[in-house]
């Protein structure tokens, strides 16, 4: 057979299934890493502007939900709204539950309270409780009120919860037997009842007052013979999430302990619910994502669809922050104008100081929050912490003072025309401040989310801007500092 | 009853399950975040020092796996050599496939060779591939003749796919059954079947040839009757895994479709393992975490546990990268030296200019970065993505150029004495420089990002010191080059 490439082959060559797995390739709507083409994208887009409805539902009707969400936040507003008056009531509500905020805003607002109500109420509770929980309260009610009552109900139960609590991402529906039932009966049960959710991977084993005593995964459930009793196949202690924890603790205790689910209990300790775990997977990625954004000045749903002002405005605030620390450091150069003005070399190698200070100190601090994050930076680890960070600064602080302070000493001696002292002692004072001006960053790096931490702020959220003074003022001010001294005089 | 605190109780007047509640929160060695407590670790790190090896066993015997991990991970090399001496063939196996890998080395080599044999033999296939993957050829071929036969097989398998891919990840055991059995086989298969997978989620059902047709979740399976062919409860298409996958698309898989378990095929297409969510969680952490610390520089391993020198090391590379950036910088500073000597008022502001871009820049860098690991920012939406974020630093860029326009000038006329047209071209040259940078910066900070992920490489690792560069270089020629011409000249 001749070598073929996608482009250009001859059909007849081939055999029917050959030909059919390139015409799939051709049209298909993911490619090879399971992301949508740009190819599909457009080609819904031509459809949106032909106003061709049953074009769009070809396209779209074999996607999976989050492929769909995927879709709608390539779209952009104006495409989205035309995609959903064309859809309308054939939006698979999972993709609701998918989107991210900016997106599911703008399909909120296009599709009507009826078509809202509907996909809704198709949703586990803890996904619809999720996208009900950022409309205002009228606009929530009015949704809820087309909802059958069962499911108005046990969404506002939901919504009773904190945002971001265990009780607000759990499910509610839950199947729990006597610890007294044996396998058989239990099998029964399951074979026969109604209101069941729709996956579990464990039978929770609960006492007579409905306190949990273990949970036996499904797979050893399965496997054990019909006479057993359910009691007898609890291994170990089981981890049990209280309604009221945060859903970041939630997803710590998930990863550490590796758990698929988790059942849920009330105040009086008595179950309400279950959490799973993919619940859980998108809340460690959107914390460790919080993290990195934080520090770098973002504090605000930034996705790509998210309207041009309310972006430009979340990171005004972080910026006027800085613009706060830029001009205590300029006040600081203020200080030393007289001496810039006799030596302008001064002001030449300044920012070489503040700048490497700057990024030693952001290593150490986004080291310190991320370990502080997976909690490996603890009260029984920080000194320990602080001693290394400390050295780590000392070492590399004299490897850079000898690497720059003689490149500035020769520059200014051969390139310049300085006298051989007069270059020496600008060498040793760019050294000098370097060394003092990395060693505090190292300790700024990790002292200040210690102590942000401690004061139980978010270390990501406030960090940076503190390092980042600390080694913009001590960077310069050594350096012009010692200057004075030892060089202008 | 009166008022109890922990710290004075008059046990007396409680009852008993009160009195104990108390007693176990004392000696509780977690606290009700679920993190270890300092005093627990202090405590043990006591009975290390008085070499107590049944105190320090009676301390750990109760903890899961995890908890132990966390434990060494705090104690400090010196410490955990000792406690490995101790604890020695006790230390739960689960415990060495939790540790960060600073840790997990010390703790391999405090172990003998037949320790962590039959440690690494009691773990599944993967963590044991895990766990080896970092050790010497010679060292890992002395703990596999330790092993039994089948174990040393499936682990040498393991270790025969690349690292970070899905075959190193996957379980190797997996319970599959042909299409027409009905249910009923399967269970009384499962009963009596020997070589089963520990846990699992779904039952796969493949043809003859041991191609996966479809997956049961086991929710679904032990609600259907007897009779039912285990092939009519399969409903959606499953996500199957290419055993070369890269780790960072199963996670990405997982995540997008909310998956538990998935079906991992060689390249015949045939069933040859499973990957479990609860490897997915670790690996969704820790490639955000990646790419946090990437843009701060820091590229390798630097847990608490890794030695001082190798953080260091590691650290100066990033240093160095942005030294130069900083002598560029100041390269085109010394351009303008002439300038600087005229009017110091220009070294003061400078870095005020520069600074602001460098953040806006970050700002928007780390946005995109995080985009593009969501696959938000895709071909579809990167050329709606440059045009917002350019709309979004227009808009701060003219924000800031009149503020810090307003007060440059003010402080000039009030403060420094300046006469007015002075002051005002000064703040003018500032605005104009300031609304340049941070133009140029959003550019940098979107662009740069995709232009390496075009290029195949990873945008969270370089994109940093580019937009520095492209910040420092633009914030320092546009204020003082503006200035040459209209403030000096």
């Amino acid at each position: 057979m001749p070598e073929t490439n996608t482009s250009e082959h001859d059909l007849s060559e081939l055999t029917t299934p050959e030909v059919e797995a390139i015409l799939d390739a051709e049209d298909a709507a993911l490619d090879e890493r399971g992301s949508l083409t740009s190819d599909f994208v457009y080609q819904v887009r031509e459809r949106i502007g032909e106003d061709d409805a049953d074009g769009v539902l070809d396209l779209v009707e074999d996607l999976k939900p989050a492929d769909v969400a995927d879709l709608i936040e390539q779209l952009g507003e104006e495409d989205t709204k035309s995609f959903i008056r064309l859809v309308g009531a054939e939006l698979p509500a999972g993709a609701l539950a998918e989107l991210e905020d900016g997106a599911r805003d703008t399909v909120i607002d296009a599709l009507t309270t009826e078509q809202l109500a509907e996909a809704v109420t198709e949703l586990d509770t803890d996904e619809a409780a999720f996208v009900l929980e950022d409309m205002t309260q009228e606009d929530r009610d009015e949704v809820l009120a087309e909802m059958p009552i069962a499911d108005r109900l046990a969404v506002r139960a939901a919504l009773e919860y904190g945002e971001e609590t265990a009780g607000r991402i759990m499910q509610r529906d839950v199947f729990a037997a006597p610890g007294y039932w044996n396998v058989g009966q239990i099998i029964d049960r399951l074979r026969s009842a109604e209101r069941l959710p729709e996956t579990f991977y464990d039978v929770y084993v609960v006492d007579p007052t409905y306190k949990i005593i273990g949970l036996v995964p499904l797979s050893r459930f399965v496997k054990a013979k019909r006479d057993t009793k359910i009691e007898n196949l609890i291994e170990d202690e089981p981890v049990i999430i209280d309604a009221g924890m945060d859903q970041e603790e939630v997803a710590y205790l998930f990863e550490k302990y590796n758990l698929i689910s988790a059942p849920v209990i009330d105040e009086g300790r008595r179950l309400v619910g279950m959490i799973t775990v993919d619940d859980v997977v998108e809340i460690v990625h959107s914390e460790a994502d919080e993290d990195m954004l934080a520090l770098a000045g973002i504090n605000d749903d930034n996705s790509i669809n998210v309207p041009i002002r309310k972006v430009a405005r979340s990171r005004f605030v972080w910026l006027l922050v800085n613009l706060g620390t830029a001009i205590l450091a300029s006040v600081v150069i203020g200080i030393f104008d007289g001496t810039i003005e006799q030596m302008v070399a001064l002001a030449i190698l300044m920012p070489i100081v503040a700048s490497m200070g700057g990024n030693a100190g952001t290593q150490t601090m986004t080291v310190a929050v991320r370990n502080l994050s997976t909690r490996t930076l603890t009260a029984a680890t920080a000194v320990r912490a602080v001693y290394k960070e400390t050295a780590v600064s000392a070492l590399n602080g004299v490897a850079f003072a000898v690497l720059m302070g003689a490149a500035a000493a020769l520059w200014y001696l051969l390139l310049a025309g300085q006298s051989a002292a007069d270059a020496w002692a600008l060498g040793g004072v760019l050294a000098a401040a370097m060394i003092i001006n990395m060693l505090c960053a190292g300790l700024a790096g990790i002292l200040i989310p210690l102590a942000l931490d401690r004061a139980g702020q978010d270390p990501a959220v406030s960090s940076a801007v503190f390092v980042t003074t600390v080694t913009d003022i001590v960077g310069f001010s050594a350096f012009l500092g010692l200057a004075a001294v030892f060089l202008v005089g």
